[in-house]
């Protein structure tokens, strides 16, 4: 166990429909209707160039208005308590986010977004440019995840939406 | 711009045979005859309960040896200046990494990964599960990429290490 800490300036701003913990979506995946506007400070709008070319981004994030973490929860697709690192909740010992957006429009000072799941005032951290190469894997295995998900993605769409219990009331 | 300030603590540390930036491969994907073993600290351990049920995980983490940034890089797979958003280069505003691994194995301590990038020492800040449905996106364009990828990708390996320019001297 180290000591060390590591400190993260946001070099933008997520300005986003979603206001509310509870009712926002669980996966940009499942959210592609939703648009953001994603401002880039100013000494980082140079790092925007070239970024227009691709469709695909994956921004990291905090999730900012998420407060302390349980190691085992229950997360949003099952009934089971789970081990946290096998889930996406937002509530982690590091509350970083990390979710592939469309990219719309690529400007000079931020850009305009869909497949939004991050809260309006979301500080963000980074982009990178989303590569099939590099971030996909074939023949995956999904756990926990797998007897739910097909069938739930399909028929009950109630677990699409967060109901805020891993935000501050 | 916010003046706000983000601390994270690692959870865990990477233990890489990848000891020198130069000649550490680029992506994990191109790297998967590459294993580590990760040491997760104490108190986070029992977060990894039904990660072994994944076959592949999402790996958060610091570019420990990249200090500093530029706006623009020329970046691996090309010979242009290109706006560091655009680019996967380690050295960031906030040099946060994410890799997808292979999951050999999930222990009661830690685990052992294949497709390995990361360099020794690397501290973790954070493992999702990864699933396609989330991660992946169909029909993406690759903007300056696209014309290098796939040939390079074929014919020129010596692009697929890296020389140690995004790395400290």
């Amino acid at each position: 166990m180290t000591s060390d800490v590591y400190e993260f300036r946001p070099i933008g701003i997520i300005h986003s429909p979603i206001k509310d913990p509870a009712g926002a979506p669980t996966q940009g995946v499942l959210a592609m209707g939703i648009e953001a506007q994603v401002e880039i400070f100013e000494p980082y709008r140079e790092g925007l160039s070239d970024l227009g070319g691709f469709s695909h981004a994956m921004l990291i994030f905090v999730f900012h208005r998420s407060k302390g973490y349980k190691t085992k929860v229950t997360p949003y697709l099952d009934d089971q308590l789970r081990g946290l690192f096998a889930t996406r909740a937002p509530r982690r010992p590091n509350n970083i986010g990390v979710t592939v957006v469309r990219l719309l429009e690529v400007g000079e000072t931020g850009m305009r977004i869909a497949g939004v799941d991050m809260l309006d005032e979301t500080p963000l951290l980074d982009i990178k440019p989303y590569v099939p190469l590099f971030d996909e894997q074939e023949k995956s295995s999904l756990g926990w995840l797998e007897p739910h998900l097909k069938a739930r993605m399909k028929g009950d769409k109630t677990r699409r939406k967060a109901d805020g219990r891993f935000h501050e009331k």
